[in-house]
């Protein structure tokens, strides 16, 4: 018996990204700390936060890419067989939005 | 004896504004932990992980934003009195860019 | 005699789809006629000029999602039963990099 | 008698940068017109036309780019002397929010 086999009809992020984006947002959390001990010092200027936050965003959006080329390679492509194809392109619309 | 004040001419970031952004951030990096263990779920899907990546970039804009209007009002309406406007410019259009 | 269909292995934008992409790029043209014409004004304040730009980038912007839906539609949930799809994630991934 | 010097308190975009993006956007609109063309070809291919209002896109940014970084030279960094700073720095942030 397939036990609760989740979300979106059983769709799963493949394994080997799951542990690759995984790897890499440990590495975003990192960076996302050192920008705390930036904010803990009071001489810290306003433009040295801006381009660290910046750059938190490029990995940030490394990781999503990821994923999404994994969702597309893997679950968008093949929609139209498995049928739930209205879906997939919704959710893949709304997230795309203003990304 | 002033220990030559940092960065960029002295112009820090306001400390209110500091604390307000750190809190902020301590609240991106509680997201992002929940991202992460997200993805120790081997049923997880990739839509519902791209969803949380596109709050963690919307929760990390609001601290951009922050930090910009405090920048804006504090260090730029005032750079050609202090007269390091070129500075000032240059290195808020880098950041602006692609932001 | 079909003059071998194009581009793209035959794959075409959807007629309707077309049209309405087409109408409404036509008002971005007039939009952006509507800038040139504040352009010519002696008087025009940068912020005016920037907000128009930045409605134009959003009326743009909707003519890129339209297609975009038909693509994803028509084109895309398909791409595993028509075998192409290694190339329809690539450029789909370099359409969306940076959008 | 001042005329009608109108619009932010006199403020005027820079007669040279005014120009130098009215010639750019006459390009962007001829880009546009390239793009009005595809979409009246019915063999158009959806990824042809999504590169081209991506590129018509980085056109219409670097008008923009163009005239913010005139806005701060000019206007921006001499706001706190004027007086109007609160005014500059919200208009300021409403056009960058989401550009």
């Amino acid at each position: 018996m397939e036990p609760k086999d989740c979300c979106a009809g059983g769709l799963r992020l493949d394994p080997a990204v799951r542990e690759d984006a995984r790897r890499r947002l440990l590495s975003v959390r990192g960076h996302v700390e050192g920008v705390l001990r930036m904010l803990a010092e009071d001489s810290v200027y306003c433009v040295d936060v801006l381009k660290q936050l910046k750059a938190v965003h490029g990995a940030l959006d490394k990781v999503g890419v990821l994923v999404l080329r994994s969702h597309l390679t893997r679950h968008v492509v093949t929609a139209h067989e498995r049928g739930d194809e209205a879906r997939i392109v919704s959710e893949l619309l709304e997230i795309l939005k203003y990304r």
